[in-house]
């Protein structure tokens, strides 16, 4: 009798834009998985309770327990991803729009997602929104140069890469703050065609088994 | 008669803990490179100039030209690098310990640097250094449980790799910032093997050619 091999376990929150990342390249990869929401408002933040430290010392969501291994970081389990189950692809082959893909990827995953996630806003007291939005803006502004040197119909020519998974969520995060998209027309455009997309669909905020009724699509 | 190829163009900034990781990946790879020293407080910061703003719209350091590109973001460098340059490699081959690495690396990447980068303490005031410790010691307690999994002499395994890249930089801030390192004896005894090895060593902040004479090793 053959075992099943267990499904994957993401721990997700819904409004979570790093898990939101990992939701999508599981879905352009057709990879089924099961969700195990964490929600990081409710008593006082599940994902410092012992026992999701004892799962992910980290103390932050995604975390995919996958293969035997549990990993974290967006960007290191979508790597893993790209790295087992390589199709579709969402790296190019050639090495300098490679670099492009991760160049945009890490100006977003580092340069402007830790700056106004939860842990950093909720010590900037009611600067908060003021704050969040400023460092959006700043972050934006660098893109959308960016993006006119490698865009095509997509954030680096016209296949959807890691950089669109992270493109779309910081887009998500600046509607929430209110940011003014006005200046920034090529990733507004860009934001609007992933969003047509099945896979940006399905991985959705408004449709994760963890979203509030009130805000459920 | 045969051109001669130019040399890559490093920006970078002495004491950039992000420049130093480029510089260790340059160094580990014997890759011979010019530096163009981009001074982060001098005259406001020379990363915002029109000149450099027009080369690096993210007008960051580190910032590489190679191959005929101008490259940023330290670990998209470092990846280019790996994907032309592979000997010596900084990913291990199997994808469980590579996920390990990416995960490190990310972690310090973008869950500790960019809390306590420069343009983040500036808007903090006097709660400066306090801030500042507070982010580096939280993140490195994450850090410490898991290279308690993942450690070898460095960080994954015997085999140096772009989480030491990320690791010795990190500390070097920490150490300026006057974190109590006590806690972190798993980190304290990688960082010392890795400042034993050559490559840490000619890159260091105090060996630049925009090193100050009064910090000159």
């Amino acid at each position: 009798m053959q075992r099943r091999k267990p499904s994957p376990i993401l721990y997700s929150y819904f409004r979570s834009s790093c898990s939101w990342r990992v939701r999508i390249a599981l879905a352009l990869k057709e990879i089924s998985y099961d969700t195990v929401p964490v929600n990081l408002v409710k008593d006082g933040g599940q994902q410092f309770s012992a026992e999701f430290k004892e799962m992910n010392p980290m103390q932050q969501v995604p975390a995919l327990k996958i293969d035997g291994i549990t990993l974290s970081q967006s960007l290191a389990i979508i790597h893993y991803l790209e790295d087992t189950r390589p199709k579709p692809r969402l790296l190019p082959q050639d090495p300098k729009k490679r670099a492009q893909v991760r160049m945009i990827a890490d100006h977003i995953v580092s340069g402007i997602q830790p700056l106004q996630n939860l842990s950093v806003l909720k010590q900037m007291g009611e600067k908060k929104t003021e704050w969040a939005q400023n460092c959006i803006a700043s972050g934006f502004r660098a893109l959308e140069q960016t993006l006119k040197h490698t865009a095509g119909r997509y954030c680096v020519g016209d296949e959807v890469s890691m950089a669109d998974l992270c493109l779309v969520p910081q887009v998500f995060n600046a509607e929430r703050f209110q940011v003014d998209m006005g200046p920034y027309p090529t990733i507004t455009r860009i934001n609007k065609a992933l969003l047509e997309l099945e896979a940006f669909k399905v991985s959705h905020p408004s449709r994760q088994p963890d979203t509030p009724a009130e805000l459920r699509a």
